[in-house]
């Protein structure tokens, strides 16, 4: 597969995660009466990726998200060269993204940007959790994500399942996190988000670009026992 | 496959996407205290599509919609020909389907049809999006939705497991969207709707027709790069 | 494989629809505050199907319900010397299931049996519709549920996907017609409900035998065409 | 496959599984109006195990819980000499699951532990359910949920679907049972919330241990009739 193909698969593909995931947060969850609640959002982002993996992650391995290029990277399945055009990428189709929902959102007559889905610690955290639990938090979700992708797609794991355990687990780790850090474990997605939110969110957005990377490299280093001869 | 039998498949198809569809928003979204809301709507949609793809989809390739027919047609997929027999059936199996919800809903003293779960802008959009908002969300979610299709279809991705990606993508679309457009990206959806809505929902139906086809179309195009040759 | 164990396999998954599907609604449903609603037993009901497709369709087929023993009679796929012990089976089953949660319901200071999650028209209807209105949502959605599992196990479409399509497809029936019928679809789950419930739901039972079969076998005359030479 | 791999995807397994399914219901099911109630901690729990059938299921079999450990062995498909071995390393890991869960939670100034949702009858119940009812609903929801298991990954039934239906049966199973008992079904997931809970759950401990393991235990023998000769 060309790379100019694999890295159009990963910008439609990160469009999309922020369209569809913060889509869901800032048109949708909070709605009156019929709103879709953190559920909907869980449930939302998860399928984005679902989606997404199973439309072109036969062409690009369907990452979308910085993290996982790393995480696949430190379990020595996906090759450096590739990795900063890869990001770069996810950056650029996340922000895109994100400013086609600005565009919609403010179709709304009295919209306000707030914090347009954004990440955050402290008083940007939904539920004003301080910045060492919004840290282990990151790093252990995005930690399990890993680990779920590198077991889903190994070759002794049923073939096809993975972008069902992928998507779904990223659900999850909403289901989870969303009131502790609104969720990143992604780097791209976060940086989306800053950009547009009305908020202090971008002087925080470190957190989201360390925490997702470490936790994905660690788990890359684990998987490796579990492939190991021994 | 013989004409009749897939034309009788996409009738069967969008008779209960708009059925269960529809169904679910006018019968059960609201429903005091125990409702579905808009996450259930959400659902109820994508999950008509899933029954429907593993039900038919290997008889009339599951479009039960005018937007996917296009969409498939200009990725060169599906054949001139069979475009217009399909969007008739699918216009006529959507309007029953509307018409046994309606025999349905009248069924409880004192219903008010109203909207009747059509699309619509501004004062008829759930959230009072404007004109341009809907164009750009319709066009937008459309285009996903057969990027999806497309590439879950392709022959490189896992076999059997689209009407999940399809089936669930439609249901992350209405995450999304429903508060801006009330989510069409069907034509024969809302069309169907529209002949029963209790407002100036004809008036707009032109949108939900160019629109969704307009998406659809340009997904059609940017798929072919992801399938040559170079 | 033995009629005994077929016979087992349609007690265990009757009684798991009944205990599983009806005990979501009375126990969870309308929990103060955190209550999953219509939604979550529209969830409930399918998975119990799901579940039990899976683990003992290939022993029994799967029907755990006497209008699918009907619909798949009727389209020529199930014998007619099994469809009396069948439906005795999946009868005492759903009974089973339904003491058991009777048990443990009235484990609760100040329970009151009430409805029990029985199936009804007029003032047992949960929306009070009426009994034209609850013989036609019956009849359609039975009819829709054959196709899907008679389309969904045809040879032509994909293995091993049927147990999502059919499960998932009792989770749509649910999130439409709950609001009217509370959802039967299944004579031997309506039964079940209906012996226990301290409503006059026993006076109304025969709806829920008469307008699922009546659908079911529609569901498998109109198979016939989709499946025939022509 | 060595035995290190094996306890190795245990450990990481149950981990995942307490702080996950816990983890949802301590931090996100109660936000203020926005939170995932019981059907967000339903799916929670059920995806853990799903994501981690698929992630290390082909290491160590996915128990991730003692009473599917001895259901396996009480069907004849799990080895005497692991038993024990697996089951000390399913409870370290899920209590080092609820520790990172304790250190997350704490991070919300004002957080109170409560019951950090552990298993209860009586005063412990969320619905005040009597020991008797919380014992027959342990059982028997642990039965089934070890008959999915052993009917979704017996040989005839469809191939690398287990995951799918084992997960989503968690799902339903918590879908019924959160209001009874909080929903164990796992000794190991009930140690560990026990540990951290603020309350008297661990004179109560002794219940989530007896009745999963007896109602697995149970599933293990029914299940060999389905797979005799006879």
């Amino acid at each position: 597969m060309s790379l100019s193909k694999k890295l159009g698969a990963e910008f439609f593909g990160t469009f999309w995660l922020v369209l569809g995931g913060c889509g869901s947060a800032v048109l949708a969850a909070g709605f009156p009466e019929l709103g879709i609640g953190f559920a909907g959002v869980a449930l939302a982002f998860g399928l984005t990726v679902l989606t997404m993996v199973y439309a072109v992650g036969h062409i690009s391995g369907g990452h979308f998200n910085p993290a996982v290029s790393f995480g696949l990277w430190s379990a020595g399945k996906f090759e450096t060269k590739e990795l900063l055009p890869y990001i770069v990428v996810q950056v650029i189709g996340g922000t895109l993204g994100a400013a086609v929902l600005y565009l919609i959102a403010t179709g709304q007559a009295g919209f306000e940007v707030g914090g347009f889905a954004s990440n955050g610690f402290g008083e940007l955290s939904p539920g004003k959790y301080s910045l060492t639990a919004v840290v282990i938090t990151e790093v252990v979700m995005t930690f399990f994500f890993l680990f779920i992708i590198l077991g889903a797609t190994s070759k002794n794991a049923p073939a096809g399942f993975a972008g069902i355990a992928i998507g779904l687990g990223l659900t999850l780790i909403h289901l989870i996190s969303i009131p502790v850090s609104n969720t990143s474990v992604n780097p791209a997605r976060s940086t989306a988000a800053a950009l547009f939110a009305d908020t202090a969110a971008m002087g925080q957005l470190w957190v989201f670009w360390v925490a997702p990377i470490v936790g994905a490299i660690l788990a890359g280093l684990v998987w490796k026992f579990f492939e190991s001869e021994a």
